[in-house]
């Protein structure tokens, strides 16, 4: 590995594998993507089309000697064995346990380049916290909303990791205790259950919307909502209000300063964020809780790209784990 | 100050002033206490009886010369501006912005010993983390369930402060957001609302149990609970399911391993013990959050002296303020 160099970056979720090279100062020089080949696919199946999208970065940021790297930095959907990166994510049924970090290491950089792998929605916020939303600030809770719901923790200008790499799973913060509905996780009421996107399209279809196709998404949820259908923003504020009650026990269990909320979700703007705040404001009450700004991310769809990159070179802040 | 030389520790709250010597490892050489001084003393009156206490203590430890000390580790009821300790107790009227550090320093150290005031429930969670039930491991919520309900936060090996030294609010985590009990802070369902002592007894009057004396305690209703009245085990239930609830979404967000439950209430035993695992179970379901282990505190009423001590003596750990 060289230091100063350039890092390969990756970001790794059920519908898409995106891929880049930045700079160290967290620039991406290059990047693309690809769809996530579907159920079908095998392990090593996947394994290979996210070489090629690999290799074609590499080659269109001119590097040609992966050795000049000053490493990789790759975001993917969890659960993990962390920081071993035996990657098991939950969309991705091809892969159990599948050594990710491992045939990186062998692939690009014959064993000898360093290689860190983290949840991607904890990447997501680290790079919000880096280059984005949450620069300079000591605490910090990235939240992505989307197939699932996730996030990542800041505190003490530092990512947290917790016990096993696992912190910062916002999306099983309970958010109805009494009845709520059952997650995918095994227990009941957690916002992930209410806000993940296929959970509130399913809730808004129950409700009398009847989305134009057959392959129903949360997106075009917001798109109806953003026309004016009742049942599209009653679904919004639904969403909304989960999110906010979640924050809210976030911002006051961990005193956090701002909260950056990202994912395809967060792209329905204030029909989404007008219920999220007047939430949070009914469920924090402390002088320091109620500073808390909560603010869509900064970087867009890039945030995990960027935030893998940090893993790498701003690993004093970002990485606890060994390698 | 004297590197390796005692500490003198001090646990202010609404009830009791406690102080003591404690060695540079931890172990109490010595330790008083005091009521705090009711409703009807002022500012001044009330340092005067804590500063009789600390004499007292530093007397009967043989202290003759405060010089020799490494320092003072003080907890104090909330809220305060931290870390100048400029402190403002909720149930210590008397005391608003009443600068604690500074008249510490000022009286003992002549200005040049090392003075460091932290929140009550953090000073015995650093305790419990540092000598206690979470000793040795790398997250940690201490939880003080009393008059308040309290914690402290330790994730990575370290106190977590947050943005103004108030992480670890867990008792304004919520628990019942829909139509739940008006708290203290202005908020609605949280945790303290709840399961802090007068508002479980006053639930248990509302249900129907008549304790034995006017001035009526949790303590109280934990007795008679204890000896089978059924409104008192369902109040226990109450406040275990609330627990449980809070602890759960602490759990998922923080990746913990261990909680330490301390204060009266938690004396109850397997009447708290059981609801409170029954509903954490209920609200944990990925594996990581299920490995959670929920202990009572180990130091009992040392716990918070204990940690007082730590962030003197073990300050690379838990101490991140100034000074």
């Amino acid at each position: 590995m060289a230091e100063g160099g350039p890092v390969l970056v990756i970001d790794i979720g059920g519908t898409k594998m995106a891929a880049g090279v930045a700079e160290p100062g967290g620039r991406l020089v290059t990047w693309a993507q690809v769809a996530t080949p579907a159920g079908d696919a095998d392990a090593e199946g996947l394994w290979r089309v996210l070489e090629s999208l690999l290799v074609g970065v590499l080659a269109s940021a001119k590097v040609g000697d992966p050795a000049g790297l000053a490493g990789i930095g790759c975001g993917c959907g969890g659960p993990m064995d962390w920081p071993s990166g035996l990657v098991s994510p939950l969309n991705i049924p091809a892969w159990r346990r599948f050594p990710l970090r491992d045939r990186l290491a062998a692939r690009f950089g014959g064993g000898s380049l360093m290689v860190r792998v983290h949840n991607d929605a904890i990447c997501m916020a680290v790079g919000e916290h880096w280059r984005g939303a949450g620069r300079g600030k000591r605490s910090m809770l990235g939240v992505v909303v989307s197939t699932g719901v996730g996030g990542g923790l800041i505190l003490g200008g530092r990512l947290i990791d917790g016990a096993s790499g696992n912190a910062g799973h916002i999306g099983h913060v309970v958010v109805e205790p009494e009845d709520g509905p059952l997650c995918g996780c095994g227990a009941r009421g957690c916002l992930e259950a209410i806000a993940r996107g296929p959970a509130l399209a399913a809730w808004a279809q129950r409700q009398g919307w009847r989305p134009g196709q057959a392959d129903v998404t949360a997106r075009d949820l917001a798109a109806d909502a953003a026309l004016g259908h009742p049942v599209g923003r009653a679904a919004l504020r639904r969403a909304g209000r989960a999110l906010g009650i979640a924050i809210a026990s976030a911002t006051n269990l961990c005193d956090l300063e701002v909260v950056a909320v990202g994912g395809g979700l967060s792209q329905a703007g204030a029909l989404l964020f007008d219920s999220l705040q007047e939430s949070l404001r009914a469920h924090t009450g402390l002088e320091f809780a109620r500073r808390v700004q909560v603010v869509p991310a900064a970087l867009g769809q890039h945030a995990g790209l960027i935030g893998a990159a940090a893993l790498v070179v701003a690993g004093d802040r970002y990485w606890t784990g060994a390698g």
